[in-house]
């Protein structure tokens, strides 16, 4: 067992397993280029497209490792989360694909859309206050009623073990690259990133992208232990966790840096890509672009892979149109 | 020469030339599936994705194909067209490539976004009014002081061989089709269908899908001639030319029947497209999905190849938000 401070640490074999076992469920997703942005940034960038994904987002990959992981018995009293948004529709969506029932806690200022689309697999959705502490006294409930198992949105390493086949993807599609760019916000995304890539391509510098209303990961990367927010506002709706023991693990060991962008820059970023590349991605999949627009010095020159996190967005409330 | 009324009708020899001739200018566009869209129609539609085509449409096929087929010394007098649009883009897009000048006349009330465009292509854009007798005087005009070649947007054997180009990639791609859809203007994309379709793959039977409020060519295939309406009014802004002999050569001898789609069925099926398939598409590339909505029973079980003509769309200004 590779365990650090009685922590599960998922291994390479661990995401072997689950890009396996996940397959049936996910799509490959495309990589995408546009000759406008290389051109705009001076790098060379690929564009892992996980608002293509099943559910919309690359959190049909964790959510689907955990879900199909487990043994019959404990399937059978299904599973439960908190999620801000898309873990709650992948985890809806895996548990649709397995049969099993799935309760989703969420804040009552999500996207109605997204509750819409959780209620739409299937799942039945629990509302709470938009901070993390009323989150998390409403799932105890939860899971105290139900005996659900519970897939944390990121802080799981059959999760985190998920998440880590979307870069191992994109390497075997672009091959070698200087740099990987993905947004943080608890982390689940950038610790699979660092799992794979420490394995695998341990010369590819991993940057996370973060807004800097909701600058936590940052300003604990600075100071070397978990800082958390509670409730931080930014337009990038999945980026407002913190992050938990397990994500700090992969994001303090392989992280060269944490990147900020402003609430404008990304909006800017969001609507270029909507504008240039012709896809719908949400506000947190725009974070990458705005730090190395702001960046260029970091990345001129280089093959970047750049993780489009999602495309679950209200399309009748554009961050464009509301400002 | 395949003359008929001493027109030239282009053949599938002219296809072949076409698509290598383009090639180093134009994406492979993907092909992409939803399956969501499989259950609402009972269909399996194949989405040609050509919103991310060079310039933002299809129509970067057969501007590139009348550019750079020209020889020397007529290329060096420049190109001019005129276009509701995409066309304009397109031509600018290809003559930047060859490195030649390019005149567009557009409706004053064309997209700025395309515009603008246009202008970042190094085009120049000169202005007339929203009506097709305005645009062909004011371009009369442009070509006696240039002494330019005149690439139309559909009604040129060039220009359909180049978006013939289109639906030869989709059936390579995907294999068997029983039907195609594709949106239906001034007749070029249809006609360049017909023309792959009906040499290599004669049993796919082709529908063509128009705006009721522009249908000028779904009256025309019930009379059997050529009906022109002056300046209709759609949300399809692509879609508001008429046929011309060319076009209608293909359509009146190859097309199985023209479907109809109204303004609130085209912005709903937009709307789905970009909520569930995650892709930036202009009105007009909704509109055969509207009409398979409409006419399910025709579509039914049916292995269906749907053209997404273009994502060049002002992002300030979602018919849905302006309804």
């Amino acid at each position: 067992m590779n365990l650090v401070d009685d922590m599960y640490i998922p291994t390479f074999d661990d995401v072997i397993i689950a890009h396996e076992r996940i397959q049936p469920y996910i799509h490959k997703t495309p990589v995408l280029t546009s000759s406008y942005l290389n051109e705009l940034t001076g790098a060379t960038l690929f564009f892992k497209c996980e608002n293509f994904q099943k559910a919309g987002a690359f959190k049909a990959r964790g959510a689907s490792n955990a879900v199909f992981g487990l043994d019959e018995n404990t399937s059978s009293k299904g599973v439960a989360t908190h999620s801000s948004g898309n873990h709650a529709l992948s985890l809806s969506y895996a548990a649709g694909q397995r049969g099993i029932p799935v309760t989703v806690v969420m804040p009552r200022t999500a996207p109605e859309a997204k509750k819409a689309a959780v209620r739409g697999y299937g799942g039945t959705v629990i509302e709470c206050e938009p901070s993390m502490s009323s989150r998390e006294s409403v799932f105890a409930e939860v899971v105290a009623d139900t005996g659900a198992d519970f897939v944390h949105p990121y802080n799981d390493p059959r999760v985190i073990a998920g998440q880590a086949t979307c870069s191992r993807e994109l390497l075997e599609e672009v091959g070698a690259l200087d740099a990987v760019v993905a947004p943080i916000g608890g982390g689940g995304m950038i610790s699979g990133t660092c799992l794979t890539l420490s394995n695998t391509a341990p010369t590819i510098k991993i940057y996370a992208a973060e807004p800097k209303n909701a600058d936590d990961a940052y300003r604990s990367f600075k100071a070397g232990h978990i800082i958390a927010d509670d409730a931080p506002q930014t337009v990038a709706d999945g980026l407002k966790v913190p992050l938990k023991d397990l994500t700090w693990h992969f994001v303090s060991n392989h992280v060269e840096d944490i990147l900020l962008a402003e609430e404008q820059e990304i909006i800017d970023a969001m609507y270029l890509i909507w504008q240039r590349m012709k896809i719908v991605v949400e506000p947190s999949s725009a974070v990458p672009l705005a730090t190395i627009l702001k960046n260029k010095e970091v990345f001129a020159g280089r093959r970047v892979g750049v993780i489009i996190t999602g495309g679950n967005v209200d399309l009748d409330r554009l961050p464009w149109l509301n400002t």
